[in-house]
């Protein structure tokens, strides 16, 4: 079991706010501000050059990565921090393809991140080989691989809608047809059960800075399978994934495993904001998250069917499908997330009409959602929503 | 001119420590730790989701720029912030070579960053291309530029040896040959004067926690050339690098200008740092910073000379030649830079023979120096260096 309220407890939450965006940045973990004074004071003022070693800095990429592992049934010593997503990305897509130099199809679906596709066709250009990008509907997937694939690049759980792909099963497929599968886990890590062992995926990426609390910009997460890692060609091949980085030799030699898939030097001052927000998982058990999760977004979507017959539910109707976000559609969509904010119930707007709520079990309470759920039907209510005014779509920044 | 008490009075240097070695990593500056405080507490922990725009979070990373381009000669709106210095040499090289489609030789030379030459390794093999790395001796440079040569990459400042570049003359010189520019400015941003508009360069990139002083693995830099900025191919097409991130369309539109090198979401804790560090160069004059580093190097290799004769200076002996680092090569080296840090003077080696020491006049001062160099003498003097406990070339962390 997990005591939600001691959870809660570990974050700061803005007086009078009641906060569904943590799947785009989760708060501030109050053992955040503490360690982040040690590492400047402590650590970077009185150590110097010598935290490198002392402080454990050098090794630190490594050690989240296990904490990370943890959450998403990683092997240990398999899962490695730095960089953004966006670099994670590259660096599995690129060494997934290498795997498969016969091949010319990156499969991806129209529920994918955006900045995936677009760091998809970034690679694309600059191999110059000819790889097409196909994108399909995300239940055409399934049907959609075949023995031309050389990549399966796909989000877990859909960033607009919240759907969930089966990743054991499109996984299982993909190997049947001799593809190699890149899951991007950025809205499952610290959302629900991830097991990407178990599902056998060759290579898994996240970010930290949503559902595990890490801050604005936190570094990413990138998961080799134990049975490519030593094999895995790293195109970005900087000296810290190097097999030696301080001898200086002149030619590369990747390291052992996981460590080629390291870069340039590691983000000290945003691992410490990082580790300190993981402590939280140490008193989590992902079943009973999932469960609140479910529970969290059940009663939101009840409530507010009951209240808001103009809102079209965009998510599935079936929790089992659906990762831990709700998201309802509304031409006006962007203009009630204003008045929502307006009201302290801070949730967000993805283009062209979606309305998303993020359920965060670890700081978040049933009648806070409840609360949510009432101050939405009055904001449906208040308005005309079918006037001139509303009907602009506003621009998104 | 520069109150160099007053500078010095901005930085946390650690008690009975006569620091040389911030050009590996600069020290704590005062006001980091309590604008980290205010990002942490008063942006991330209120604004959430919405410091993105409230707090400017978004813009930083040109605002950074910005400050950062001051110091080396750029034009206003030409650099921008984040990610390592290995992925912006990446990005900066895929982009030089995509201007060259027609050539096939990568200049660089045996005194640039191991890494730099790692990252052009691994570009090369992702590209498939047969592209040559050609390294020669950094003496031999300027004759090795011909019109085989697509791209010279090349550090200024020699990271072992402080042996400077003439960097409008190789530019210059390339150039007329046809190839394109991309300099590494790891050891000369905040070292020396820089001028990459007045040199011609057309990339330039670096990195931030050597003489910028921001923080251990804060963010890198990039300048690309305003006659460039508009047509460069971004190899890593990350999301806020399109030309409208937040529209989520689903082809990648490269950003204007120098927006299309930014890549993922940046990171907010490591630029509160780096913002704040920044804020020392407010009040530094760059001639008065290189007359001062002039004299702290002068002084240091006159007294060493007079007093440690099996030491041999690895560096020019002319200061115009050299960065702000002096370099002594002593077999065991290793060994001797350990007892020096034991008596509380921090310099640093590099393999296999070098002993290096930074000079920064931010923060250090002449009988700093003089102290430095005495307590070296007396290391010198204190050990039987032909001992067998010293030959053993120690392994280096």
């Amino acid at each position: 079991m997990t005591d939600f309220d001691a959870t809660r407890a570990m974050f700061h939450l803005p007086e009078g706010v009641i906060y569904l965006d943590g799947n785009s940045l989760g708060p501030l973990p109050r053992a955040a501000v503490e360690r982040m004074q040690g590492t400047l004071r402590d650590e970077w003022g009185e150590m110097l050059i010598t935290g490198w070693n002392q402080a454990g800095w050098m090794e630190q990429p490594r050690d989240l990565g296990d904490r990370i592992g943890r959450l998403i049934g990683a092997e240990t010593g398999h899962v490695v921090l730095g960089d953004t997503l966006s670099i994670k990305v590259y660096q599995a897509l690129a060494a997934a393809l290498d795997m498969r130099p016969d091949r010319r199809v990156i499969l991806s679906d129209s529920g994918n991140f955006p900045s995936d596709l677009y760091i998809a066709e970034g690679l694309i250009r600059a191999l110059g080989r000819g790889h097409e990008l196909r994108v399909v509907a995300p239940e055409a997937v399934a049907a959609a691989i075949t023995d031309e694939v050389a990549v399966t690049l796909l989000t877990e759980v859909d960033y607009r809608t919240g759907r969930l792909h089966d990743m054991a099963d499109l996984t299982s497929r993909a190997h049947a047809d001799g593809a190699v599968t890149v899951w991007d886990l950025a809205h499952s890590a610290g959302a629900l059960p991830v097991d990407v062992a178990g599902a056998g995926a060759d290579f898994a990426v996240g970010c930290t800075y949503k559902y595990l609390n890490g801050g604005p910009g936190a570094p990413a997460f990138i998961y080799v399978a134990p049975r490519h890692a030593d094999t895995a060609f790293p195109a970005l091949s900087g000296w810290l994934g190097h097999d030696a980085p301080f001898a200086f030799e002149p030619a590369y030699r990747p390291g052992a495993g996981i460590e080629r898939m390291r870069v340039g030097t590691p983000p000290v001052l945003a691992m410490a904001a990082l580790d300190a927000a993981l402590d939280v998982w140490d008193v989590v058990d992902m079943g009973a998250l999932r469960a609140r999760s479910i529970e969290l977004s059940e009663t939101f979507i009840a409530e507010v069917e009951a209240a808001c017959p103009m809102l079209t539910l965009a998510s599935p109707r079936d929790p089992v499908l659906r990762g831990s976000q709700v998201s309802f559609r509304f031409e006006q969509g962007y203009a009630v997330i204003q008045a929502l904010i307006a009201r302290g119930v801070i949730g967000d707007f993805r283009a062209p009409d979606i309305m998303r709520f993020g359920f965060t079990p670890l700081y978040l309470t049933n009648s806070e959602v409840r609360e949510a759920a009432h101050r939405l039907a009055h904001v449906m209510q208040d308005h005309l929503w079918d006037a001139p005014q509303y009907r602009t779509r506003a621009a998104v920044t």
